[in-house]
């Protein structure tokens, strides 16, 4: 077995990605030495012990952080500006800083200007989730095959960017550099729209008249059984990520909205051609996804 | 064996649907004595041979049609007026006209003033289907276990409809009457909504520049990926839809719209309740499904 990479891991927040993480670093032991993990409730702290994830569990983050060489925020993206306060005087000179958040600017913009100056800060995305949210909800599998997307800001050590790209590599991931703002935007597409779409289309679908509700419930096989599972995510998280990719998400619903309109103009008016080129255009992506072997 | 229901099923349209129909009644052997086709082409006639899920082909309609005691138009619903006007001077007095299109109103409207007075009229839909089509996409367990709704409109011979619930029924479904306008608004909000959604988010994600284009390719796993299966859909068959369904969907796009512009605008102003609450709503939704065994 190759030597960990780290002494001391500390996981803040133990959800469906830290508990993944903790898994994954007690069954390869490559990834860390020592695990320490800290949770918002004792409750969810009982839980890691009682899952044996752990070497120890800490409720105060300070107490969970200090002496680790590697500290891995996994907590909902609104939570990291309070953490980074609490953790920043604590973290040992060396140590490199991470997390898992599903927005890159409003992370660098939070947690950037506490991280004292012999800490690497390394902020990092990896793409994977479920529905399914806390400590039991993770496994060993999740990341295997999947990005993890490292966002340095300039000037970052580079020998902490490999380590954490190694970590996420020991995971299962394939690892790619990115800059913040462009992830941002990706990830307005391709995430963070999809589940506000997915959520609105819920809540609509919910206001109808009893009677079709139920029907909606019935025959929600027919497409909309789909927007659904992506809709079953946690809320705090999602919250979260709505509130700190702000501009890109707002940009993405604005040129969804206006090629949403312009569709129903053409249902309105009847431009049978528009709409067939339309749903074509579907189909090409699609194609592309299969061919790449991402769908 | 029970006796066939029909001593002649006439398909017309030879897709997902119909060539699922045929292949069920050639294995079944107790729904038609006897299968006939109609497709646009021959070469799509030549492939049903091939496949040996008809007994007699024909790229007439009317010849198709002519002596069977069920005719099923199993085409996209925009060439149904065109094709009653065809096949109506045919139709065997007796003979049951049923079809399986996704609108309803639009079918009645189109179809209904052409059939013959002894010709029984039962409009249908069974709820199922793929993104493949055409005659190699049809598989025999389609519609195991979905719902084919029922929408005869009133003073249909009672007869006459439960030979088509039975057909169903023999076919898998569930059967479910419902009023035909009723079944347009529900299917506007499970089905044709999502549908124009995806594509919608398709074409959105395909008009940004170059570089993010790739990444939406490369990182699509993080929810995309949902959209573009539904996307994946027959362009024919949903211009059809959209154009057939008008009302309800402009309808349903227009309560998604406002939804979608008020959490737009929630993420502007921060008001994290409200996220919450929408979110909250998506997972009660979910939750339904799940426990109505729909999801």
């Amino acid at each position: 077995m190759a030597e960990p990479l780290f002494r001391r891991l500390a996981l803040v927040g133990i959800g469906l990605i830290g508990s993944s993480v903790a898994r994954i670093a007690r069954e390869r032991g490559d990834i860390a030495a020592e695990i320490v993990v800290n949770a918002r409730t004792q409750k969810s702290l009982d839980r890691v012990m009682e899952l044996g994830i752990a070497d120890r569990v800490e409720l105060d983050p300070a107490r969970a952080v200090a002496g680790a060489d590697c500290v891995m925020l996994c907590a909902p993206v609104g939570a990291f500006a309070a953490l980074a306060e609490a953790i920043a005087p604590v973290l040992s000179p060396g140590a490199i800083l991470t997390d898992v958040g599903s927005t890159k600017q409003s992370v660098i913009r939070d947690v950037g200007p506490l991280v004292p100056e012999r800490v690497h800060f390394v902020p990092a995305h990896p793409l994977a989730g479920t529905e399914h949210s806390g400590p039991d909800a993770g496994f060993t599998t999740l990341f295997q095959g999947r990005w993890a997307l490292i966002t340095p800001p300039p000037g970052t050590d580079e020998a902490a960017i490999a380590k954490v790209e190694e970590l996420w590599r020991r995971c299962g991931s394939m690892t790619r550099r990115m800059e913040p703002a462009h992830h941002d935007r990706v990830l307005a597409i391709v995430s963070h729209l999809p589940h506000l779409i997915a959520f609105t289309i819920c809540g609509t679908a919910d206001d109808l008249e009893a009677e079709s509700r139920q029907a909606v419930l019935n025959f929600a096989a027919s497409g909309f059984r789909d927007f659904t599972r992506i809709a079953a995510s946690d809320p705090v998280m999602w919250r979260d990520i709505f509130l700190n990719n702000r501009e890109a998400l707002l940009e993405m619903l604005a040129r969804f909205t206006e090629d949403a309109q312009a569709m129903a103009r053409a249902v309105r008016w009847g431009d049978a051609a528009y709409i067939e080129d339309k749903v074509e255009r579907g189909r090409k992506i699609r194609r592309s996804l299969i061919e790449l072997k991402q769908a």
